[in-house]
């Protein structure tokens, strides 16, 4: 029988997340029931929503239970069927989290075809990550072409899609990221036609107004704080604003103030923001991710992955995905 | 000859604008050139965003200049004409603010038919703040019947017309105002579901949460700061976020720090705020000027008006009215 680990918390963390935060617990050998199969994870995903469920706090998904294993996007393959929709060898998604195994009856999985994509795209770009820069920009921002984009964290999973999907567009892409070597990415790999480094800049507002000179049209925000602060001086009148995640204030320990001025910002160029959580697109991911599919093939889309190797550490991916040390869609892969 | 004088700004206000920023300044006398009418001023409105134009520094319209007319909504009536559209007698309305005459040859003014309202109604209810109820509420907000609405500033000139408009919509209307008179204002003359007064009131958001058990649907803003961030803290899922006006903010020397929390508040509730100036409505005023004047006849909407006379107390009337003492829509009769 094979072993049947998973990663659970071990303490809610306080602040930046660390290995303590988590343990290696041993689940029950995992046994197919009737009309049950048995699947093995072959890849997981870490993103940055997940420090939100590990806080304790309900937000707008449930927290993760101290020693219950982490749920979470993942890919894998059946070994073992009683099930004859899912037989030996089918590959699935599904949202079991940071396990060896999982044992399903179809109804939590789906079906994935490794001859359109890798399976691992299912957890980037043709999943999650991929629509939420696919709806953020496109339904949020509603985008026309020769319209300026501005991308914060612009080089993270979703940061890197919706640049590209700007230049599809007929837009001006413009980001930010946190090294040199990501603002190269940005640059030369992803098509942005401007990008700098916020950590070795000083003033961003500065910045944005050298890169944006007819100002930001729209702006899909990741990271929130002080960078949103200097985009949002920079709003063009009638600007549209995606709120997708604030990660610089994930891992706080007390409440971050800001300038007030930001929100006036609103008011006086007559700007719009907006905040949405990419699963109430759900019904029309089948045509987007049809469509994401057939921008891949004809090349107008690329992405990159990172992956660490081995379920034991997954807690070091997420934590190093929330350092925006990955490069590229931070992935484990499991087997 | 009638004397013609006008108030000016003696000072660029900083902080809360005080009686010696202004001064009454004497213009040539009005004479009507050819197609030319002279305008004798009746009534003068004092609305909040006419603070912004007083600081120097370009907003959304263009500051106010030293030494020159205020300018702002004023409805009179023609006391000389050399052009036959605009006949002695004419009730008009237009933009020549804080002064005794204004010269026309018909282009900067509308007409008014005083058989339809009582013309001070067109710098109120029937007029901009009448508009930015209506847009901000229905375009922006959109509001659902038995939807929640909240209003800052709920007794302004605005609020007081947002929570009538609310209650013909089929919502729940709640509001905060700053004296128990005021509060008693809203729920008896202007049908408000429930309001509080926030000047004796502690803990802004534990208030609304009783007054709102199911949260905030639509936020129609005058105020900001402290007020706004308990409203944020109440808001519904898919909340709707109307920014017309930032009261509490006008008139800081110094910038004003607040919670970022605030912000984050649209992505854990995928929530919308929009800020918008009711001109960009202008194309749609007539058609909404009608249906409010319907909805005043059949008693369904009700308005107070609060009025100073004499040109020379036009700063009181302003200074009043940004410190909220001023009960229903702030004038000042001319003449």
């Amino acid at each position: 029988m094979p072993t049947n680990r998973a990663i659970a918390l071990a303490a809610h963390p306080v602040g930046f997340p660390k290995d303590s935060d988590f343990k290696v617990i041993n689940l029950s050998d995992p046994k197919a029931g009737p009309n049950q199969f048995v699947i093995r994870t072959k890849f997981l995903t870490v993103d940055p929503y997940m420090r939100g469920r590990m806080t304790g706090v309900k937000s707008y998904v449930d927290p993760f239970e101290i020693g219950k294993p982490i749920a979470g996007g993942a890919v894998g393959e059946v070994t073992e069927s009683n099930n004859p929709d899912f037989p030996k060898g089918q590959a699935v998604l599904g949202m079991w989290g940071w396990q060896d195994h999982h044992v399903s009856d179809g109804r939590d999985v789906q079906k994935l075809d490794p001859r359109l994509a890798p399976i691992s795209t299912a957890l980037g770009i043709l999943g999650m990550p991929g629509m939420t820069a696919y709806f953020g920009l496109l339904d949020i921002c509603k985008p026309k072409a020769g319209e300026t984009v501005y991308v914060s964290g612009a080089a993270g999973a979703v940061g890197a899609i919706v640049g590209q999907i700007a230049k599809i567009k007929g837009c001006r892409a413009v980001g930010s990221a946190g090294t040199d070597e990501k603002v190269d990415y940005l640059l030369k790999e992803c098509g942005y036609d401007a990008a700098f480094n916020y950590k070795t800049e000083k003033n961003f507002a500065a910045k944005i107004r050298e890169l944006c000179p007819k100002g930001v049209d729209c702006y899909f925000d990741n990271v929130g704080g002080e960078m949103t602060d200097a985009v949002f001086a920079n709003l063009a009148p009638f600007a549209r604003v995606s709120l997708c995640g604030i990660i610089s204030q994930y891992n706080l320990e007390k409440p971050d103030l800001g300038p007030r001025s930001t929100y006036a910002t609103l008011l006086i160029r007559q700007a719009r923001a907006e905040g949405f959580i990419v699963s109430r697109f759900m019904p029309q991911w089948p045509a987007a991710i049809k469509e994401m599919g057939q921008w891949l093939k004809e090349g107008k889309l690329k992405y990159r992955e990172d992956i660490l190797e081995g379920l034991e550490n997954t807690p070091k991916a997420f934590i190093r995905m929330l350092k925006g040390e990955n490069k590229g869609k931070q992935l484990v892969k499991v087997s």
